[in-house]
């Protein structure tokens, strides 16, 4: 036996309910690391390739989370975990269920307060990489719900990537998700329609990317953003180097140019109404970041 | 003298028309790089901290671009330039003129044509750092226009910071400009609006911060980004790793989280109804960056 092999021994067993691309890699990685792993998909013929592999298929559902401590979900929905689920939630009492389906807040504790009632461990986690990169050690998944629950089963959940526990709120691995994705899209969305301006003129989108990539987002996004989310933590919005007048105008400017260049002007002009929300609640002379204080509220309406 | 001062005799004379902030840092650090300088303001107080440092103060506009081969102007927009210089371009003629306000690529163009049919020479610039980094060599300038005219004057251009040249079209400069910083505004926008969601948890900005500069941002923004630039230009987007489908929904349900957790949601929403009206167009079954498409055209009405 190899050192790996002898180490197995302590591998926790593992049910994962759900083989989509995401379950079959959760399953795959599991078995990689040498948990005896249970699967069960609706349809069945999904986990044949993991069946080859050395995992059990369970016959029913009851079956596949009775056979684990653990049982792991990756569904399309708070929705299809429950149409699954409860009927075999009291075989579960005891054990822990880690649901990596993708949600809101509401749904996270709707489910934290249905596993309570049934003495059900809970884990709500989000999964922050592509099928191909789970299991790698540096792939994070977050996580959030008992500290206690995590920390016992943080073994196994270091199987499939790095595992960073958010706090014991269960909402907040799903409100994490939604933000990070927020962010990335809006990055994406600014990249693609900054693309689409210069690419009016000519520009290939290649050039502009080497000039994004390598030289201008690093001047964004640095170590100094984290300085200034601090400002944000106290509501304090000097502007002393550059007002929301000043950043209003550049705004109406963009807009102004995507415009006159023909590209789609939409996204600039919101941002541009965005600041003037802001000018209008009374940060004309306070820094950009004030924006943050409209991003805290519902929509104005009227 | 030092070796400094004698390679000073070598810098040419530069006039800086507009004394604001941005003006003033340019009229510093000429003079710190040894230039002879010429100043010339509306408001002619504006000037006197350069005029103890060895600056000359023209007392008009006539003089102040006959005393230099090159004038740099720094003005609100293209026209207070011309309301300036419009009635001493003459005196200009076989000299150079580098315009570093901000406006449009129409604007510049407009400028190029009519400093042209004066046989003025013309770059159009772009500053891409604060003043108080002005005169930094990694501090980076855009220029657009005549190669020719940039490669003359190169040397005098490198004074101010990182002259880079994007090409003959004299718009490409302050195209540019506009194009970087609506990529700045949005991933400020998409930073700002993250921390708005998962401080509805109570989740501190600069929690949010360490998480979104540290880890996450990198996975987004780095070189495969460029590669993914050669995507756009081919108008190739394959969606074997995710579909428009699959990120449209992941859009609504951030919109969707964003109005449960009570705050701003109309930026998620519109990044949502752009990857909408790309499954309309029938990319559906494409990648993400098929929104290219949608930002290619102007805005879509109706």
């Amino acid at each position: 036996m190899t050192n790996q092999h002898s180490s197995d021994q302590h591998r926790s067993p593992v049910t994962v309910i759900g083989l989509g691309p995401m379950g079959v890699a959760l399953a795959e990685s599991l078995l990689n690391h040498g948990h005896a792993v249970t699967i069960w998909n609706r349809t069945a013929q999904k986990g044949d390739d993991l069946i080859t592999k050395g995992a059990h298929r369970a016959a029913t559902v009851a079956e596949a989370v009775s056979r684990s401590p653990v049982t792991i979900v990756c569904l399309k929905d708070y929705a299809t975990m429950h149409a699954i689920l409860n009927s075999v939630v009291d075989a579960m009492t005891g054990r822990a269920l880690v649901n990596l389906n993708s949600g809101t807040p509401t749904e996270a504790h709707a489910a934290a307060r249905w596993t309570a009632e049934h003495d059900v461990d809970y884990l709500d986690g989000a999964i922050m990489v592509p099928p191909p990169l789970i299991g790698e050690a540096d792939s994070v998944f977050l996580y959030s719900g008992s500290q206690d629950v995590f920390d016992r089963h943080r073994a196994t959940l270091a199987s499939l990537g790095d595992p960073r526990h958010l706090g014991s709120d269960p909402g907040l691995a799903v409100l994490h998700n939604a933000a990070l994705l927020d962010l990335m899209y809006a990055t994406m969305n600014g990249f693609l329609h900054a693309t689409a301006l210069v690419g009016s003129a000519g520009v290939p989108a290649v050039d502009f990317g080497e000039l994004a990539v390598k030289w201008f987002m690093p001047t964004v996004v640095n170590e100094s953003l984290i300085e200034q989310a601090s400002e944000l933590d106290q509501g304090d919005y000097p502007g002393d180097f550059g007002t929301m007048e000043m950043n209003a105008n550049a705004l109406e400017h963009i807009t102004r140019t995507s415009v006159e260049q023909g590209v789609h002007s939409d996204q600039p002009r919101l941002m541009q109404q965005i600041a003037e929300r802001a000018i209008a609640e009374g940060y004309s002379g306070r820094n950009y970041l004030a924006v943050f204080e409209i991003f805290k509220k519902p929509t104005h309406t009227g």
